[in-house]
C-alpha cells in the first residue's frame, strides 16, 4: 500500500465526502431488514472471529516460512506456493495462479554516507526505479529544499550537479491522508531533479517515526522514464542534514547499485467459496501477496492476505454456503506498480457486471473504525444494514465516495462498487516499507476485529440478493 | 554506559541498600544546615537550568558536528578537539586534554542471513572484539538456548561446529538493572561458545525495544582471549529465528570482518572552574565523549557530556566562584572497556585524597528520579542535605551504597566518594548501542532537569567544607 495516485484519489475523495457529510442531514432511508439467519450468521461470525487464532497463524506462517517477497522475486513466486497450498489445505475450492508478468527492479546495493563536514554512515534504501549511481559511488555537493514546489521552482544552475535534498515531514494522520501528500516528493523528485541536471534526489523518508530506518517505496520510473539513482534516508539522518546545511555546505556520497529486468513472473493466488444458488455472481476480498524487501512484510500486507483468508475460512465453516460466491484475490506485484490489481481487472472484464461488489485491505491491522462505501444512491439501505452489523464491532459509518484501495481500484473503473472497511493508520506510516514491518507489530486483538469485520461484509454481500449498484 | 562488571555490582548493591532500607528505620540524622547563600545560590541554579538551552545546544552541536565517535578512532580524537573547543568558548580553566592508548577494535564488515529453510538477510552487528569470520563468511547449522547457563550445560557434541544462538530477553526497568543480567550473554558467550567448538555466537541484542535494530556493545575478549566471532541479532530477527527453530532446523550465514590494532590514541578532556579558597580539594562531574559508532551517541553519552558542562557552566555563571575546584572529566574510550575511567584514576591516585566527591552521568537524560551515595556513616547529615536541595526537581533519596558508575568506578576504588543522580532509564535500552540512539531521542525538559540536578549537587559539594568520607 498504497500508489500514489490512488491516495491523492483518496483524499480528493475523502474531503469531498466529508464536505457532502457535513452539509446534508443524516442517511436518507432504512437500513434493509437483515433476515433473523443473517442475524444469526453474523452473530456466530463475530465471536467466532474475535476468538480464532487462525488469521494470526496465517500471517506468522507467511512472515516466517516465507519473509520478504519482492515482486517478481523468487521469494514471491515461494509465496504464490506457500498461498496454494495454504488455501487448499483450508479447504477452499477453484485454487489457482492466474500469473502476468511485469518489469522487475531489485536493490543490489545501496549506501550513503556525509563526507564532509561531519564525516557518517547515512541509513539509506534505494527507492522503487532508482537508477544505479556509477559504480563506487559518486559525491556532490547537498541542496536542500522543502518540498518539490520548491526543487520545481528553483533555476536550473542552482541545481544541476547537486544532490537534491527533500525534507518534507509526513503527517501523522488516523486515515492515511498524510501519506498522499509525502509521498509526492518519492513520485516526483527524480524526474524534476534529473530535468535540472541533477546528481541525484535523496529525501526524507515518507513515514511517521523517527526512528533510523529509511521507508522504501516505488518512485514514478515506469511513468517517465526518469532513471536518476533516487534514495530515502530515515528521519533521524534528514535532520541530521539539515543541521549540518543550516551551519555551511554539505557534502554526500550515494551509492546504489540495481538489477532490472523485463517479463519478470508474478501472478495472482485467487480460491473460492463457490455460491449455492447464484455461483456466477462474485463477491471478491483480498489483499496482496508481494511486499517490499526490507521487511516481512507483516503490516503491509501480510495483514490482508491474512484477514482475507480468515474471514473466507469463517463463512466456509457456517453451517450452509452463501448463494454468491466469495472470491479471495492475493494480489502479486502490488508494490511495484498494481500490477496484480490491473491483471485481474484486465482477465476478468468479461465479468465485470457479475462482480458484485469488492474489498481489500492493504492498510495494515489497525482496528477498523469506519466503512466507506460507494454504491448506487439507491443502494444506501445495504449501507445502513452493513453500518448496523458492524456497529458491534465499534465501525462507524463513513463516506459514501469510496476509492476501494490500490489493488481494487482497477475493479472500481469497470463499474464495480467498492467498500473499505477502514483501519486506523495512526501508526501505519511508523513501520510501512521499512525492515521494522515484522510479525510483532501485530496486536491480535485489532486483527481478530479486522477478521470479524470483513467476514460480516463479505457474508452478507455473498448471501443476499444486494444490487450495490442499484439507481446507478 | 555500562560495563558488565559494573551492572552486577550495581545489581548486587541496589539489592543490598533495598533490603537495608527496608529494615531500617528512616536516616539517623538531621541534615547539614545549608547557608542562607547556599540556599539562594541553589534555587538561582535551578531556575536558571530549567530555562537554559546550553545542554541542549551541547548536545546538538556535538552529534551533529561530530557524529558517532568509536573510542580511539579519527571521529574520537575530531570529537576531543571538539571538547577542547567548547569548554575554552565556555571559560574554563586549565582545559587539556590527559592522552592515553587502547586496544582498537573496528567493525568492517558485518552481515548475516538464513539461509534455509526460508532465506532472508538479518539486521546483525558485530559485538566489540569479536573476531572475524572467514572472508565471505561461514555457514552453519544453529543450536538455540535460552541464557548462557544451558550453553555451559550443554554437551559439546551438540554445540560443536554450530553457531550458537542465545534468545534470552531483557528486563525493562527503571534503574537499568535489567542490562546487568541481560548481557551476561554478551560478555559470556563467546568464551563459553569456543571453549565448545561452536562456529560462531550470535545472541538476541541487549535491549527492550522491538525494532529492527542490533544492540552493539563490549564482549569479554579483551579479558579471556576468546576470538570466536560474535554478534548480535535485533529482536524481532531473533524472534523470527526462534519461530523457524520451533519448525525445524535452521541454517545462518555470518560474515564479519574487523580491524584491531594496539596502542590507538584516546584521551580525557578536562576542565576546571578553580576553587577560591580551596582549590586542591576537587570535585569530578562528567559524562563519557566516545560512543558507538552506530549512532551519534546522543544518549550515550553526549547527554553526559552535555549534562556536566551546562551544570558547571550555570555555576561558573554565579557571582562568586565556589571554595573548591570543580573539575569537569569527560572520560574517553568508555565503551570499549572503560580505559578513560581507569586511566583517569590511574593518572590521578597521587591527588585521591584531595578527591572530595565524585558523579557522573552515562544513563541517557531521562529524568532524574534518585541520589545515590556512598558516604561515610557519618556524613549521612550531608547526603541528607542534597536530598533537601534536590527535592524541588522531584528526585527521591535512594540506596546509600552507590557504585558510582562505570568511569568514576576506578575513583571509588581509591576511596573516592560517589554519588549517582539516578536517570529514569526505563526507555534507555530502547536505543542504547543502536544506530537510534541520535538528537531527536532527547527530552529537552528532562536533559533540562539534569542539569539542574547536577548543578545542586556539584555547587554544595565544592562550595562548602562537607567531608562525604566522615566516618569512615
Amino acid at each position: 500500500m498504497r500508489s500514489f495516485a490512488a491516495c491523492l484519489t483518496l483524499i480528493t475523495m475523502v474531503s469531498a465526502a466529508s464536505l457532502a457529510q457535513a452539509q446534508q442531514p443524516a442517511a436518507p432511508a432504512a437500513p434493509a431488514a437483515l433476515s433473523q439467519k443473517q442475524m444469526m450468521m453474523v452473530e456466530r461470525l463475530q465471536a467466532n472471529a474475535l476468538q480464532s487464532r487462525l488469521g494470526l497463524d496465517v500471517l506468522e506462517s507467511l512472515t516466517t516460512e516465507i519473509g520478504p517477497r519482492l515482486a517478481g522475486s523468487p521469494d514471491e513466486a515461494r509465496a504464490r506456493d506457500w498461498a496454494m497450498a495454504k488455501l487448499k489445505a483450508l479447504g477452499f475450492e477453484n485454487v489457482r495462479i492466474e500469473p502476468f508478468t511485469i518489469p522487475y527492479w531489485h536493490r543490489l546495493v545501496e549506501n550513503a554516507a556525509i563526507t564532509s563536514p561531519a564525516p557518517q554512515k547515512l541509513y539509506v534504501t534505494a527507492l522503487g526505479g532508482s537508477g544505479p549511481t556509477p559504480v563506487g559511488g559518486l559525491e556532490a555537493q547537498v541542496i536542500g529544499f522543502p518540498d518539490v514546489a520548491s526543487l520545481r521552482a528553483a533555476p536550473e544552475a542552482v541545481v544541476k550537479g547537486k544532490i537534491v535534498f527533500i525534507n518534507e515531514r509526513t503527517v501523522r494522520t488516523q486515515d492515511g491522508s498524510g501519506y498522499g501528500v509525502g509521498v509526492v516528493k518519492r513520485a516526483q523528485c527524480q524526474s524534476v531533479a534529473q530535468s535540472k541536471g541533477a546528481a541525484a534526489c535523496v529525501i526524507r523518508s515518507v513515514g511517521t517515526d523517527s526512528h533510523r530506518f529509511p521507508h522504501a517505496g516505488g518512485s514514478a520510473r515506469s511513468r517517465d522514464g526518469a532513471n536518476l539513482a533516487n534514495a530515502a534516508v530515515s528521519a533521524p539522518d534528514a535532520d541530521q542534514i539539515a543541521r549540518l546545511l543550516a551551519r555551511g555546505p554539505v557534502r554526500l556520497r550515494l551509492e546504489i547499485g540495481v538489477e532490472t529486468k523485463e517479463n519478470a513472473p508474478s501472478g495472482n493466488v485467487i480460491a473460492e467459496i463457490r455460491g449455492a444458488t447464484r455461483p456466477d455472481e462474485v463477491v471478491v476480498i483480498g489483499g496482496h501477496l508481494d511486499s517490499w524487501d526490507l521487511g516481512t512484510g507483516a503490516l503491509d500486507d501480510g495483514a490482508g492476505v491474512a484477514i482475507a483468508t480468515a474471514a473466507a475460512k469463517l463463512i466456509k465453516d457456517l453451517p450452509m454456503r452463501p448463494a454468491r460466491t466469495l472470491r479471495i484475490v492475493l494480489w502479486g506485484s502490488e508494490e511495484t506498480g498494481l500490477h496484480g490489481g490491473r491483471a485481474y481487472a484486465a482477465q476478468h472484464k468479461p465479468e465485470a457486471a457479475k462482480h458484485i461488489v469488492a474489498a481489500e485491505s492493504d492498510f495494515g491491522a489497525g482496528r477498523v473504525w469506519r466503512l466507506e462505501t460507494d454504491f448506487g444512491p439507491m443502494a444506501a439501505p445495504y449501507a445502513l444494514a452493513l453500518h448496523q452489523a458492524l456497529a458491534p464491532l465499534a465501525i462507524n459509518p463513513g463516506p459514501m465516495q469510496s476509492g476501494g484501495g490500490p489493488d481494487v481500484g482497477p475493479l472500481k473503473e469497470l463499474g464495480i462498487p467498492v467498500v473499505e472497511l477502514s483501519q486506523d493508520g495512526t501508526d501505519y506510516f511508523d513501520y510501512h516499507h521499512t525492515p521494522d514491518d515484522t510479525f510483532d507489530k501485530i496486536d491480535p486483538a485489532a486483527l481478530a476485529q479486522n477478521i470479524a469485520a470483513f467476514a460480516t461484509f463479505a457474508y452478507l454481500a455473498a448471501d443476499s440478493d444486494w444490487d450495490f449498484r442499484a439507481g446507478r
